[in-house]
């Protein structure tokens, strides 16, 4: 880590995150334009965000797989709006063991269409059903404007892909799906986060309904954080996944997908950051913990080293370490373990030995504010209560962000000076071309009609029409 | 499953093998030539063996990272050895967003070269060694001859990749992978492997010395389980991977690397299978222990049902599953369960739960021989003790089959017929010309130079010269 100072977050947001990312050794540029290397803290952290999600996909029956990273290109143009959406951003292999391919092979953007064709081997019955896999992947997509996490040529993510017998099944596991989404964001990523259906214009291409989770970073922009798709029976006539009922008639299967990636770790950089660096949620940070012993003196050094011996040992069920370091300043490793986000520094130095106790400095308050001083009596309960404290708070204070920052605007003016500034929820009639004339106006995108609606109509901001749902309006990353 | 019976082991080993993965539902092809999709069953093995060994890669201080898909062609050409060995393999990407690339993409073969790029920029000074980075992976090889998890286009691995200041320091690590690869295969894959260095011919293209664990299969073929390989400077020159030592002279690193497969996949089903199908070592089988329920009326399906909730509770920390099915008989689920691996059945009739026993049944002791009636008490302890039966006697069964078909031939003539059907071990002077002439005339190979020799010195079993080594010269897969 270099002593420079952070660019400062209020004052150039996109530069803070560029060079946080990389100075926290989350990751760095690979040598092919717009390819991440996520390095080994960001993949520690990408390794928790796994866990966490697994092990709820385990706990609604589903089970993971591995499905081919190239597609033929005929595949992709089985489902029209698929291929429509997917083709301007495919990395595409022509050359094999030397040879010329006969068919070029899509490096996968997302695989419906390859699963698709798996699942029509494999489902004959009523029986085989709900097939309900997962993969946790590498894909590709050739984007033109590249930034570490949040839009990468490859990139990593989860994709589900289930099939089911009927339509209500399939849409109550899309919903089911978001819901999981939600839980793990909120409960696990701090990032509060809304949960609705994106409009005609936004949803995924191929899907009947797409819904999603979206996040106020930082700087009042919105983030895509996990979506999942009611594919309806498109890919099903598209791939013919077929199965002979109880009466043995055969009927089409109804599927979704659902999918959120590496770049959740953007949202929790950019929902939790501040001027000194990362903050990391204690649920899934690589190091909930960092002891930093304080000494003057070889004698003091001995006594010190033995408490912080003592106290790893008490917490050993915690993501702990000891930056033991004799080359820098203990100032120096608040620096630098603040700048990299562990939410809670124990110092222990002489007089802490003296007086059986520990130094605890919350990384969500910097300062004298976050500093408190704890006995070492029943220590990895107090830690473990003070880790769910940050974890809370750090969730609360970014719900009160996006609320402050939450516009209803009384009129089209309005609306058009809050998405400059935060979010606005405001009613829309459901038309393409209001959608399409706010996005001109002020680049400003319909993030999601969130399920939880006021209730009632009003008129639409954009257009005056009656409306029965109100919309997030914001600009996104 | 189908009710056909598998091809018999004995009769036809390859069909037996290609229908067995099949059948049990562990892999598919793709739709693409040599892909392969892994199902759930074979991904929740291949979950089952990367923890085990991301474990151990994590107690001998290692990270994970992740690093990028594609590598500029320009990178394979900076080591001589490398591209010449992995040209013939490749996989490249021309177009992108729908433009031809300048520079054509590899879709990595290995990431050597990748990784030596990245270590450049991020080792500075002897501070920052050693670096001891894993990855998990997907690779892809364009091979013209594939087999499902043997040898398809695209598998999955781990990939180490270690750079550090000293060659001694390098080779140790080399040595120390090789070992956790060895610990794995024989303790939780009980495949019994054979530890030694390859020879010049037979090492990865860029290495040093490579280092291999061998095993033998069911057909008495050798299969390369893992590989670790001392790079020397050979990646560090070409990629400029330097450091400052302590007197602030810059020095090259010695770097490393080692990989262990899906392939090993294929080594469990094959060391272990039998004409009934596949055979599980209960530390990696997805489904440890399948309970079977047994009764004719409702009345004894109630009794029944009820003892196995009480066991499934009892047994819970295993990996259990409760086959309930209606529909098909428990003979059935009998045969379905041992083709699929299980270690451990328990059957459960109105008699046992009269008694207050249960029927333990092995899958690796088919038939009476492998059945017995168990207390129901201490039942965990007593499941616990049956797995590590099992396991310890999968190990055993398998290394006196190899013993029994590892031969020392006494002459070049006896070599010949020895390699037909199985392992010979036999005095090499190490000269290429002479493990030529063993390829030419017989198929195999030398798998590799055992660690473990008698001593001594010997006459080459093909041209007669003085040999201070033996090595094993096998057909192999």
């Amino acid at each position: 880590m270099s002593d420079e100072k952070l660019p400062l977050r209020s004052e150039n947001y996109s530069e803070w995150y560029n060079t946080l990312v990389q100075r926290a050794e989350l990751a760095d540029y690979a040598p092919v334009r717009g390819c991440m290397v996520v390095r080994p803290y960001g993949w520690s952290l990408w390794e928790n965000i796994q866990q966490a999600l697994d092990r709820r996909f385990k706990a609604t029956g589903h089970v993971n797989a591995a499905f081919p990273l190239f597609i033929p290109m005929s595949f992709l143009e089985k489902e029209k709006a698929h291929v429509e959406g997917f083709s301007p951003e495919l990395a595409v292999v022509t050359i094999g063991g030397g040879e010329t391919l006969e068919e070029p092979l899509v490096v996968r953007p997302t695989s419906e269409t390859v699963i698709g064709y798996m699942y029509s081997k494999w489902i004959k019955s009523y029986r085989d059903l709900p097939v309900l896999i997962n993969q946790w992947a590498n894909v590709v997509r050739w984007e033109m404007r590249t930034r570490l996490f949040l839009r990468t040529l490859e990139f990593f993510w989860q994709e589900g892909h289930t099939a089911h017998a009927t339509s209500e099944e399939a849409e109550a596991e899309t919903r089911r799906m978001l819901d999981v989404y939600a839980d793990f964001a909120i409960n696990d990523g701090a990032v509060p986060v809304i949960s609705g259906r994106k409009s005609e214009k936004e949803k995924f291409a191929g899907a009947v309904n797409s819904y999603t989770i979206e996040a106020m970073m930082g700087d009042k922009r919105a983030l895509q954080s996990g979506t999942s798709h009611f594919l309806g029976q498109n890919f099903a006539k598209a791939f013919n996944i077929q199965y002979l009922d109880p009466t043995n008639t055969l009927q089409y299967c109804w599927t979704t997908s659902w999918g959120l990636s590496t770049r959740f770790i953007g949202a929790i950089i950019m929902t939790h950051g501040d001027d000194q660096g990362l903050v990391l949620p204690p649920k899934l940070a690589p190091i909930q913990i960092v002891i930093v012993p304080i000494y003057k003196n070889e004698d003091e050094r001995v006594k010190v080293m033995t408490a912080v011996a003592a106290v790893t040992e008490e917490l050993k069920d915690f993501r702990l370490k000891v930056d033991d370091r004799q080359e820098v300043t203990p100032g120096f490793k608040f620096n630098d373990w603040e700048m990299r986000g562990v939410p809670l520094r124990i110092e222990i130095g002489p007089k802490d030995v003296e007086k059986g106790s520990v130094a605890f400095a919350r990384r969500d308050a910097p300062g004298r504010a976050g500093k408190s001083f704890v006995p070492r009596d029943r220590l990895a309960q107090r830690v473990a209560e003070m880790l769910q404290t940050i974890q809370t708070s750090l969730h609360e204070k970014a719900l009160a962000f996006r609320k402050a920052n939450t516009h209803e605007p009384g009129d089209y003016a309005e609306l058009c000076q809050v998405v400059e500034d935060g979010f606005a929820f405001a009613w829309w009639c459901g038309r393409a071309e209001c959608e399409a004339k706010v996005k001109e106006d002020t680049k400003a995108t319909t993030r999601c009609i969130p399920f939880e609606q006021p209730g009632g109509e009003g008129k639409c901001i954009v257009c005056g029409a009656q409306s029965s749902e109100k919309v997030i309006f914001a600009k996104a990353y």
